[in-house]
């Protein structure tokens, strides 16, 4: 009986890297492959009489079929998405993800990834968002992929949001319908997606040519509602005059919702508001939300393909990695609308 | 230098449990403990000068301080804080807790707890939900505690969430207010919370002497919103009068709120809908939605102690373990009132 036919051999015969191949078989992520190249991998397969189960024989021997991944908090809905992308690329090789929150404590972080690295898991996906985060894994061997976050020096794979486009993206509708006091409740500046749309946001309106009182930037201690609202708040009592608020993400917004409201502030006659992540049900509070939507769920699914790289070590030793970006989308709801001086003229 | 004193010297010398202690010493799970037991073990752990980390003697040798979970899906917002809950007493204890999900895939939910023992994991805490699941453990000698599902057997210890308590109180509520026709959007029958909530329907109902046509009764085919609308569009296809719904679980809720909005039936003026769960944001949908609110975080903490009572063989193979059934609460907001008739009266 001949050995049973492999992804490798199925992404050989159709040309392609084994985690486009793994990719374009899986139907949850078939649609972040090129549709030619799909269709040529799922032709192939067929005619190969590929079964996805064998696993690939290009992996290392003495695996565990364990994958470990870290979190900061799978309580933030941003992550279980990005969880469920990456094990439906690896379950359907036979992998298991195993996943673990790191409560945004550097401590606990490495004391997860050391805990996942003694199970011997086969690699590692690391959402660990903490900006100075020692990985422990840079002097080991363990093939490891950060998602939702990148390292300074770029010494592993990353799959990240581009957060400069999705703010270009807010701050480019806000003065489409005519603002030009926009406000930034700003994310935790300890968390790389906080400081990245907070530089991000710094540029596109210098870029806009809006006016950049320091005092319409404000941060938030953390990514909460009620943190959100807190500095929404010092926003209001600071006096500045602004008729948008482009928060850090959409827990933040939520706050400025609870803040403004307060005061008999409407959204957004007054004042427009948006938000970041395009979280579930924020389409269904009052007003729902103009966002960015972040799709944390390829992003999964990309950082396993990365992996499946590095494990069938088609992808040498070659750092740096420069960060792939996956393009965020601008969600236009009811929280945004021109300015009340635009209205009025 | 004297051992260092123990969390199992703290509980004896309080005269609790192992697990009690811990949970009292965790200022996340303290609230479950009586204040009067948790003060008592604050004060013995202060005074022998107790310090949470070297672990507990009483731990069997060779443990790999990792414990394994399963879920049946880490995107539906009830499960993560089962998980951060068992984390935050485990992680005191030195435990890194790894979960996984199985899709509500029973194949998929043995080969992910195969994978776990084989990691050689120190217990499970299982949430897989199908009620037919084979747990592979049950011939193993892996401790191994059941969360927010039970076995008919009562094979092993289960921290469940109160379900017929839980449709108790929303149906007492929806009578109170006068209600007299009211419908049950069930969940899946092939999960036991589905099971569950759709007995304790009937049995309520039929309790409060209401008429209990069948046709009241419709199944959404998941726990989801777009399976919500469907079943709440053949309740309304079926022409049977109703001024209430009950429905499975909030995403259901909010489904019955799409259905009943498209044919301009308002909620509550028209149709008062109660969910279950009381999801993050169900505040803050229009209308806010009334509901049960599960204890979760709690549930996850107590199956952790649990866990931790069957690491320290304080508790023996006492078979078989009634499920232990943590106490809802109903959250009163503005999608359930009076019904019309009784407005008009």
């Amino acid at each position: 009986m001949a050995d049973p036919v492999t992804l490798k051999d199925v992404a050989a015969a159709a040309g392609v890297h084994v985690s486009t191949a793994s990719r374009a078989l899986n139907p949850e992520t078939r649609s972040v492959v090129n549709v030619d190249t799909a269709g040529r991998v799922l032709e192939v397969a067929e005619r190969l009489g590929y079964r996805p189960h064998p696993l690939a024989r290009g992996l290392r021997t003495n695996r565990t079929l364990t994958i470990g991944m870290v979190v900061p908090d799978l309580m933030n809905p941003l992550f279980p998405p990005i969880y469920a992308g990456a094990d439906a690329v690896l379950g359907d090789l036979g992998y298991s993800v195993l996943v673990s929150s790191d409560d945004d404590d550097p401590a606990k972080g490495r004391s997860v990834v050391v805990a996942l690295m003694e199970r011997r898991v086969d690699g590692l996906i690391l959402a660990n968002a903490h900006r100075d985060l020692v990985i422990p894994t840079r002097h080991s061997k363990v093939p490891t992929v950060l998602v939702n976050r990148s390292s300074a020096s770029n010494e592993f794979p990353a799959i990240v949001g581009d957060d400069h486009a999705g703010v270009g993206l807010v701050v480019g509708h806000l003065v489409g319908l005519g603002h030009t006091a926009i406000a930034h409740v700003a994310g935790s500046q300890d968390l790389s997606t906080g400081l990245a749309r907070r530089q991000a946001f710094v540029e596109w309106t210098n870029r806009e040519g809006l006016d950049g009182h320091p005092e319409l930037i404000v941060e938030a201690g953390a990514f909460r509602t009620e943190e959100g609202r807190a500095a929404c708040d010092r926003l209001l009592d600071s006096g500045e005059n602004f008729t948008a608020i482009v928060a850090a993400n959409d827990l933040i917004a939520l706050g400025c919702y609870d803040a403004l409201a307060q005061r008999g502030i409407s959204v957004p006659g007054d004042v427009s508001v948006t938000g970041y992540n395009d979280m579930t049900f924020v389409d269904r509070v009052a007003p729902p939300l103009t966002t960015v939507a972040v799709p944390y769920q390829e992003m999964g699914g990309a950082a396993a393909g990365q992996l499946l790289d590095l494990l069938v070590g088609e992808v040498g030793a070659g750092a740096p990695y420069p960060p792939t970006r996956l393009a965020p989308e601008l969600v236009v709801r009811e929280s945004t609308a021109p300015p009340p001086e635009a209205k009025r003229s």
